[in-house]
C-alpha cells in the first residue's frame, strides 16, 4: 500500500465510536485533516476516556453525537450513510471489569453486536475497523506474540474484548459487513485518561511525574512490554479503514522495541525531571490478573498495509509530557470543560 | 483416576443446569442411581431440548426447578448449598444464533456470568462443570483437533459459546471458583430433541430413518466428524466434577473414532432398515458457516481423569434407535407430556 491510503478519506462519510476518547480524538483529528465527513459518537460516561475538550479546535469541523453504543436504534440510525465505522468505544479498564462484569459485557460485548447487527440490517456494505486488545492472548506462551497465539484472557474485560472481536469477524464472514480488528498494546500520547488509574499505567505514571509524585512499580520492574504512540496507532486504524485486505482477520498494533517497566520508568523521569520511582511488592488482587512480561509482533499488518511504528518512545514521551504539562487541569474535571468554554 | 469417582456422590448436592434436556437428564439418571442429591433446574423453553418425558421413572428422586439461568436473583439463590454444579443450560442452535444473536447472548453469554456470580458471591467453593463445545475451534487447521488449536468460532453460537467457557476459567483462576470446561464433540443418543432440525444432525437423520423419510446429506459425504454417545458424555461429566485435577483447564470430550456422512448414513439406514438417503448440494446459508471435517482429540481428559469413550457408533446408534422406535411420540409434542401423564 502506498501513502494514498490517506487520499481515501476526502469527503468519506467516517464514523468514529468513543470519538471523544482517546485514541478516538486523535483519530478525529487526523480525519478532518484528510477532508472527511466526521460524526463522533460519544456517550461521556464519567471515569471514561471521552472528554470534550478532546476535540478543541476542530469542534467545527466534525459532528458529535452524544449516544451510548448499548442503545440499540440509536445505532440503527447512527450507522445508516456511514462508509466506514471506527469502532472504538469501550470499557476499557480491567480492575472495573472485575467488579461489575456486567456493564463490561454490556458495553464490550452485547453493544458490539448491536453495532454490528445495525450494520447489517441498516448498511451491510459498511466497513468496520474495531479497536480490539493484546488483553485477548492473557499471558504469553512464547514472545513475541503473534496472531498465531492461543486466545486465552484472564479477566472478563479480556473476554468481552474477544467476543466483540470475534462478532466481526463472524458478521464480516457471513453478512459481508467488511471487518477487521487491530490488536492493540498498550497505547500512550496526548488526550488519554488520567483522572484516574484504571485506564493504563503509562498515562498515570506520566501524570505523577509531571505533579512531583512517587510512581510505584510492581515487584522488580523487569517485566516488559512495547508501547505504541498514539500517532502510529491512529496510523494503522487509517490504513486498515481504507483498504479490503484487512477485511473478516485480527492484526497486532505493536511498539517499535519491548522495554522494561524500570527503563520506561527512569526515561520517563529523565524527561520530566519530575517525580520519583519506589518498587513496591505486588498487591494480591493486580497479581492475579497481571500477565507477566508481554510484546508483540506486528508483522502480519505491516505486510498487509504497510504500517510500523515511527515514533520512538523518547520522542513520544516528550510530546505526551508536553502536552499534559500545557493541559493537564482539563483532564481533571468529569468530562472537561464544555467546548464552548 | 480409579473407578471411585463414582462413589464421590453418594450424597452429594449437585444441581444440574439444563436438567431436563438431553445430556443433562442422561446424567441426572445416573446421578440418582449413585446416591446423590440432585436439583434439576431448567427452563423448558419450548423449541430447545427441555423435556419431562427425560426424567420418567426418576420424578421422585430428584428435584426439579422450573427456572431461567437468566434470572439472576434466582441462580444466587438455587447455587448457595450445592457442591458440584453441571452448567449445561445453553441455546445450542447455530442458525437460530444467526437469526436470533441477542437471545443466543443473554443465555449463552451473560446467564453464564451469571451463575458464576451467583457462586462468587454465595458459593465461592462451589465445582462447576461447564458444557463446552468443539464449535469454539471453529474450521480446524489440522486434525485430529486437540485444545491448543486456535479458538477462532464462526458463527454467533460459537463466540457466545466460547465466552461462556473463558468466564469458567477466569472465575476459576481469579475468585477461587472451581470451574472447568468440556469441549464435546457431537453428542447423540437417547432423549435428545427431534422436535426440528436445528439441534444436531444425527438425532434429525435417525427420527428421519425411524420415519422411512429421506436423509437428506450436504455435499458428497465425504465430510467427517467424531461422535460420542451420550452416556460416554455423561461420564466424562462426572469423572471432571469429582476430581480437583480438571480446575481451571478445558478438555475435548471426542469420539472413538471419526467417520464420514457417507459412512455414518450408511451404518444408521442398516441398523433401522427403513428410510433413504439423497446427496444434495449445500445451501449457500449453511456453507458459510460449515467447518469441514473435524474430530478431535480427547488425550488431555484420559490423562487427567481416566476418561475414554466406550461405546461404539454400531452399538450407540442401535440403542438410540430402539429408544426412539419405543419413545418418539414424546419428542414430537411441545415440551413432552407432564410427568403424571
Amino acid at each position: 500500500m502506498t501513502e494514498s491510503y490517506r487520499d481515501a478519506y476526502r469527503s468519506r462519510r467516517v464514523m468514529v465510536t468513543g470519538g471523544l476518547g482517546f485514541i478516538g480524538s486523535n483519530l478525529a483529528r487526523r480525519l478532518v485533516d484528510l477532508g472527511a465527513d466526521v460524526l463522533l459518537v460519544d456517550s461521556l460516561i464519567p471515569d471514561y476516556g471521552g472528554n470534550l475538550f478532546n476535540i478543541a479546535g476542530i469542534e467545527d469541523r466534525v459532528r458529535v453525537n452524544i449516544a451510548d453504543v448499548r442503545q440499540e436504534s440509536t445505532m440503527h440510525y447512527l450507522v445508516r450513510d456511514r462508509e466506514v465505522i471506527f469502532n472504538l468505544a469501550g470499557q476499557v479498564s480491567h480492575i472495573d471489569s472485575m467488579r461489575d462484569p456486567y456493564t463490561d459485557l454490556e458495553i464490550n460485548c452485547r453493544a458490539q453486536l448491536s453495532i454490528l447487527e445495525a450494520c447489517r440490517r441498516r448498511n451491510p456494505r459498511a466497513k468496520v475497523v474495531y479497536a480490539g486488545t493484546r488483553q485477548v492472548y492473557g499471558k504469553p506462551d512464547h514472545l513475541p506474540v503473534d496472531e498465531r497465539h492461543l486466545v486465552r484472557p484472564i479477566d472478563v474485560n479480556g473476554i468481552n474484548k474477544v467476543a466483540g472481536e470475534y462478532y466481526h469477524l463472524v458478521y464480516s464472514h457471513v453478512f459481508g459487513v467488511r471487518a477487521c480488528s487491530l490488536r492493540l498494546t498498550n497505547v500512550y500520547g496526548p488526550r488519554q485518561l488520567v483522572k484516574h488509574d484504571r485506564q493504563g499505567f503509562l498515562a498515570w505514571f506520566i501524570r505523577l511525574a509531571i505533579e512531583g509524585a512517587e510512581i510505584q512499580v510492581f515487584g522488580d520492574g523487569s517485566q516488559v512490554r512495547d508501547f505504541v504512540y498514539v500517532d502510529d496507532a491512529v496510523d494503522a486504524f487509517l490504513r486498515a479503514g481504507a483498504t479490503d485486505a484487512c477485511d473478516g482477520d485480527v492484526f497486532n498494533v505493536g511498539g517499535l522495541e519491548p522495554v522494561s517497566h524500570r527503563d520506561l520508568v527512569t526515561l520517563l523521569l529523565d524527561i520530566t525531571g519530575t517525580g520519583r520511582v519506589r518498587y513496591v511488592d505486588w498487591p494480591p488482587e493486580k497479581r492475579r490478573i497481571d500477565i507477566g512480561s508481554f510484546y508483540s509482533d506486528w508483522r502480519k499488518l505491516h505486510d498487509a498495509v504497510g504500517w510500523q511504528p515511527s515514533v520512538g518512545l523518547r520522542e513520544g514521551l516528550t510530546r505526551t509530557v508536553a502536552y499534559y504539562r500545557e493541559h493537564l487541569p482539563k483532564y481533571l474535571d468529569q468530562n472537561g470543560p464544555a467546548v464552548t468554554a
